[in-house]
């Protein structure tokens, strides 16, 4: 089907925590130097490739914010209206928010940690409202009837759908160019489910740190294609993978 | 009257034509280095004095943009939601926009500079369509019916106004902290022009660079007292001057 809409999605730059192998989920580590020069290359591809955005969204993490702000510093539209929701947060990783992978890994063993990662169902176990990470006592979150102690991609992909179809789709029907800065987990399951029988092929599509995601839509607004703009190499820019299958 | 509202302002940090001494208004000059550790400074002393934020409102122009994200960093809120408006612009410069203040003084005389700049209601020279700074075809402006050619202080209040009445009032009757940051002229006037009775002497409330502006309220919503935060002196923080007469 023929490109209707576009929407570019962008993962934030590398975290304290993804330096340090350490689940983040809702935890609010800040961008490293790497990843604050991972957000400007960003927002410089995004330059070269003559991309304009009428609209930002992001989570109300500051790896997001900040990747995203580094970014329309970047294009020069800092102006733009930008909204910030605990939607497009990335999904709650529950007891193992905090805690370093290979840690994690040697406690409950390869096969469940994958589990919990990987399956779209499986929730990981949940935070102890006592626990330091816990996030119910964030005033961020005030405004919530319920704070998740711990969320499956499914779950995650559930409160982030309803944000897509009340901001993202009435933005793109009136013609905007929206821009989306988000996280890997709920990025991805975002896009795999806007249509769970597309040709696109999501379980590769792991989002690295701060490489932009331009998605395509059809009529309908369901995805069509996508692929991730590279760093421009040799003077030419080039795509550095299609992700349809 | 008691207080009973607070609204912390603050013009932007050092911008790159405050530097070099030239008329600003709707034109978008980034802040100078300077101009962002004023900014970052703003921030520290507002954490001193332990201010929160719940919401906070800029212009569209970037050296506002900036110095509140630099505000918000230093405070860690960079999750609160920022609303960006034109209405909250410096005051539109005309054609002094983008000229050296000087050589326009050397060009009109000193008398004629002066009024432009403080009389409340004479309007700068208009802005020819052609010039260079012309904003008519900036994207950020393409929702105006008119974009101006150079405003008095008395327009620029009266476009600022409206927004304080639509945004800024209900955010403070629902129990919200704002931070506004904009730009001297439109600031002054706006709180001027909150109760022009007003004991508040804003003859001498020149804004100066990111020093942040505690404005109190009483239950009108009309101003009762202001005053500026100075930066901690000898481990101390004090008031630097009260600007009720």
């Amino acid at each position: 089907m023929a490109k209707v809409h576009t929407v570019v999605l962008v993962r934030h730059g590398e975290s304290e925590y993804n330096r340090d192998n350490i689940f983040t989920g809702w935890c609010d580590p800040d961008l490293t130097a790497k990843g604050q020069e991972e957000a400007k290359d960003a927002g410089k591809i995004l330059q070269e490739y003559g991309f304009q955005f009428d609209v930002a969204y992001t989570s109300v993490l500051k790896r997001a914010i900040k990747t995203l702000y580094l970014i329309q510093e970047e294009l020069d539209c800092l102006w733009i209206p930008v909204t910030k929701t605990w939607r497009l947060n990335e999904r709650h990783y529950g007891k193992l928010q905090g805690k370093n992978k290979d840690e994690t890994i040697k406690k409950y063993g390869r096969e469940q940690v994958q589990l919990w990662r990987r399956s779209f169902k499986v929730c990981p176990p949940p935070l102890d409202e006592k626990d330091e990470h816990w996030s119910g006592n964030d005033k961020r979150y005030s405004g919530l009837s319920f704070v998740p102690t711990g969320e499956s991609i499914e779950e995650a992909s559930k409160r982030s759908l309803p944000f897509w179809h009340k901001h993202i789709v009435p933005a793109l029907k009136s013609g905007k160019r929206p821009l989306i800065c988000g996280h890997a987990n709920t990025l991805g399951s975002l896009i795999k489910n806007l249509d769970p029988s597309s040709k696109i092929d999501l379980s590769d599509l792991s989002l690295p740190n701060a490489l932009p995601l331009v998605l395509e839509l059809d009529e309908s607004f369901l995805p069509s294609q996508c692929q991730f703009l590279q760093h421009p190499s040799g003077g030419k820019l080039h795509k550095k993978r299609n992700c349809n299958s």
